[in-house]
């Protein structure tokens, strides 16, 4: 009578309300079988889940202004860079290349959780997914930034050493705050309106990395045409307490609006 | 340069602010690795996660009046069952015998995902922390419920099968509507008050399960000394719907308090 059903998210139709949930929930176990997340990534995978949840699982208008704003700042910037962890890795691999082609912004593994091999394994997804050049992976080269004790702190000398913007999906707080504390300007997507990344960073993004990155790549082929005045005045009109606020303004009314939608499966 | 901290949650320090979440989430990541929790079990761990964040982590007296009423249900009930999961199991094992005990109510070992030797582990943790008996465990004996078609289908005929009142923390939204279907009562403890167990059950405690069972083996001490009439009041008194729209309301005025208080960090 016993039947294995681990691997059922295999199996889930695709007209399943919860399809994309569970072939990313899938994508992610997955992943850390192979050593590219960590055990703790599984954890925080879950709390993304939650906070999609209640942001009723779609974009908004909101977080799009975001994403627009933070591909107007990568383009006028020197040195842009991307950030990869392990659950950016397995999630979006070939957005992060096209993304990383578009701006002209390298990618760089930087892990909180290091284990043996788990440079290498994100580096082969990578690559399968079409990256040349990935920074972060030769040890030998790596420095480290004083402001941060995790293993966060060792960094690329080519990448976000010297960076002036650097592009943090799925982010832990302290980093961020180190990087803010070192004159960086940072951009989040962090699904947490109210995670200490959120917070401190410059435009924070707060939406699923799924949707967000193919979003991105659209508005960076758009705005690339534009010139830099114009790309600047995005920038600057752009206001991220404002931004945060209003998202929490949406979660209210979706928690509102649940108050009589949730019980309507008991009629069905 | 390389150094291993995937073990770092051991380390926390006592009274960092988030010290009994990164315990929990330890516990989880460790019952991972010893078989007890599914690996799916890491990603609901953390959607729970971000549940009770938004509940200001802390118990409020619309989840204690839950309880109340769930202890009295559980007294005046003929045959209440407690199913225990892998989470629950790693989380608050001991918590699980002493209210087992108090209330009269089997413990039955009841999955969503099977595994080899996955049964075997979790009776040795309920073993150690004092179960004399638990159900679910002789595959021979096991029964099927045919509103079910997930391994959770599968239970014990002088258990689940036969139980008026089945105690359901951690929970999957199939099984509470089955039991329901079969005429049985449920009492869920689920942190997302709008998943479809929550919305099915019908005593739904929403708060964490390592705040609820001490709180209700409390309860339970106190509520074994009225009369069946009392604690029948107690049930009928109790209205779910309301209780899981007034937990609505108190998400919307956190995350409302949290429009000023988050940004307070930056002026730090």
């Amino acid at each position: 009578m016993m039947n294995r059903i681990e691997d059922e998210d295999d199996h889930v139709p695709k007209d399943h309300p919860r399809y994309q949930s569970l072939k990313y929930r899938h994508k992610i176990i997955e992943g850390m079988k192979n050593l590219i997340v960590a055990e703790a990534g599984l954890i925080a995978h879950g709390r993304g889940e939650c906070f999609d949840y209640i942001l009723g699982e779609q974009s908004n208008d909101i977080a799009r202004n975001a994403m627009k704003a933070a591909v107007a700042l990568m383009l006028i910037s020197e040195k842009p860079v991307i950030s990869v962890n392990g659950n950016t890795a397995v999630l979006v691999p070939e957005e992060l290349v096209e993304l990383s082609n578009e701006l002209s912004a390298p990618l760089e593994i930087n892990l909180f959780y290091r284990k043996e091999g788990r440079v290498e394994a994100i580096t082969s997804v990578l690559k399968k997914a079409g990256a040349k050049q990935i920074l972060g992976t030769d040890e030998s080269k790596m420095v480290e930034i004083q402001e941060l004790s995790s293993n966060r702190r060792i960094v690329d000398p080519e990448g976000i050493k010297i960076a002036d913007v650097v592009f943090v999906p799925l982010e832990d707080g302290d980093r961020t705050e180190a990087l803010k504390k070192l004159g960086r300007k940072v951009i989040a997507v962090d699904l947490n309106p109210i995670s200490r990344t959120a917070i401190w960073a410059d435009i924070t993004i707060v939406d699923n990395i799924i949707r967000v990155l193919p979003e991105m790549i659209k508005i960076a082929k758009k705005l690339k045409g534009m010139n830099k005045t114009e790309l600047k005045k995005i920038v600057d009109e752009f206001n991220n307490q404002k931004n945060i606020k209003d998202t929490l303004d949406l979660i209210k009314h979706y928690i509102e609006t649940q108050k009589e939608v949730a019980f309507n499966i008991l009629n069905k």
